[in-house]
């Protein structure tokens, strides 16, 4: 008889406890490159993807979600719930964890959290989109929006783009003061502001994730002047958007999964065949991302299941670098595979 | 600063080694039953549920679905695999694991292997439908099929139906012993038989259970007698049935979830639109179940996402019961929510 469990048995599980060891042995904004360059790669692939829209479960609290895909080989989920009010009553808006799992014989290979991670890829997508439709020589990032995205997007911003200064602004003076202080010694110059108009001066990129769950109007349409990027990334679930609609019809725009975005994303404000572009073309070289120094262009990221994919496949790569991670007792496996009940009945 | 982990940030996992010390603790038989009563309370309510069908990726060597549901206070999702030719090369054919999670915060509740107890639940599902549509006084069962989730039948159908005997078939001789053998000392009268044909002989129940991924006939019109009740469980997915076309039009076909049943069950052989009933009508006392004594009766069983559901929550209601589960650090849950960045910088 095999030992038991054997190693067949074993999942790889990477807990809260070893993602932020892991997020601290590479050092966030060189783990958010580094992530950008496996979302780069995979939406090169983007073909080869087996993609769906994600499938929720809406409440009156909020919303749970499932993002399966595959690219053939490997399989991957994760699950997410979004629950604005959480906030207030001491929980985390957004949490989620993912698995990895081998197509060929359908054994799970990774489960890890990914409230953190989940952060550092949405970080991570948005530098890959930058890099591709922000004006060129950008130095300064408006952030409006400085909940827990808010240091993530700095950081890869700075590592990837070479934004030197950011420029916050949030609602609430306390999340602003938070997140300063936090990217206290990263080698950004951090301004924070005391309205969003003063925090886009000057900004060649503006980034806006804010959590209301409603139709909102974070950035109206005199505040976004020619040449701008716009990364919003608040604008994610049906019924929630964040820029004046004015703005979307004066913006190129870039999503990630069509059928995906246009239920959740800002362009739920425009009509169904409303012109967009999709940004693993551009990544691609199959049309053009930013054509001109004056065009507003608009990364218009609801999130993608090949995202979560890629920073999972990320993550998997980096356990033996690190070891951080612990093997879980999660699948069955009876000597002879038709022999279950003998191994439950044998164990007793 | 909380103690890391806080308690929020814990999610209880039941491991394989949990789940066979919660089934020998509690007991195989009895575990089915208990099952059972929770798979009827909620078909019961079978209204309250969000239904859809699983959410399936395909791959030449089998399938990988994600099966999602919620009652709108708490969700649940099972992660399964069907890979035919896993057992060939020493794998399971089927493994599973699960996620109950409270939909007001959307805060996982529960990780469970359901490699395990998605046995437990087969069976139980099938022991609350032979509840309602097998003879009265059925006594003997004829079991095609003696893989992974023959014993369980077994059981389940002695627990809670009063079967006496099981007639044992198998392509293979040794599956049939192996199931002979784990079931000595069950309360059983246990006939090995050499062909499908002397095992249904005398059957008032009839369970096919068998794992090719192909258009099988297990069971041809000649070998269905009236009055039998017909429990199939391995016409699960496209392309894979087990009975014979002409034993579908002879018998009364009830379903578990008819948008998925007519692409996975036995009944993909029918017209679409051909009747079936739904089984929580019957349990609910909306529709009829058995007629009469001569009537052929089918469960056509897929496996639903509610089953899963039930069996989540029986599990989670054993926790306290069996102490048999670890907690897993899954969730991240900074001081302030908006302060992930700063949580794990602290961490460093």
């Amino acid at each position: 008889m095999k030992p038991t469990p054997s190693t067949l048995a074993l999942v790889p599980f990477v807990s809260v406890d070893d993602m932020m060891k892991i997020v601290n042995t590479i050092g966030p904004a060189r783990m958010i490159a580094e992530i950008a360059t496996y979302i780069e790669a995979d939406f090169l692939r983007w073909e080869q993807f087996d993609k769906t829209p994600r499938v929720a479960s809406h409440s009156r609290e909020g919303v749970i979600e499932l993002m399966p895909t595959s690219d053939g080989e490997t399989y991957g989920f994760k699950y997410v719930n979004g629950h604005p009010a959480n906030m207030a009553r001491g929980f985390q808006t957004v949490t989620a964890f993912g698995v990895l799992a081998n197509v060929a014989n359908g054994y799970p290979v990774l489960l890890s959290e990914m409230t953190i991670l989940t952060a550092l890829r949405t970080a991570a997508t948005s530098v890959v989109a930058a890099k591709y439709l922000a004006p060129k020589g950008a130095k300064t990032m408006a952030m409006i929006g400085n909940g827990a995205q808010c240091e993530f997007q700095a950081l890869g911003f700075r590592e990837v783009l070479g934004i030197e200064t950011v420029r916050l602004y949030d609602i609430d003076p306390a999340a602003t003061a938070k997140a300063a202080k936090n990217l206290e010694g990263h080698g950004l110059t951090v301004v924070p502001c005391k309205t969003a108009e003063d925090a886009v001066a000057g900004a060649q990129i503006i980034t806006t994730c804010t959590a209301d769950k409603q139709y909102a109007t974070i950035l109206t349409d005199n505040m976004v002047g020619a040449g701008v990027h716009l990364n919003a990334i608040g604008g994610d679930c049906p019924g929630k958007t964040e820029l004046h609609r004015d703005i979307l019809l004066r913006s190129d725009i870039f999503v990630e999964y069509p059928p995906q975005t246009r239920i959740e994303g800002e362009i739920q404000q425009l009509d169904d065949d409303h012109a967009v572009t999709e940004l693993w073309q551009v990544i691609a070289g199959k049309t053009e991302g930013r054509r001109d120094a004056r065009q507003i262009t608009l990364f218009d990221s609801v999130g993608f299941a090949t995202e979560d994919f890629s920073a999972l496949r990320y993550i998997r790569d980096q356990l033996e670098r690190t070891g951080h991670f612990v093997e879980l007792d999660m699948l069955a496996d009876p000597d002879d595979t038709r022999d279950l009940f003998g191994m439950v009945q044998r164990a007793g």
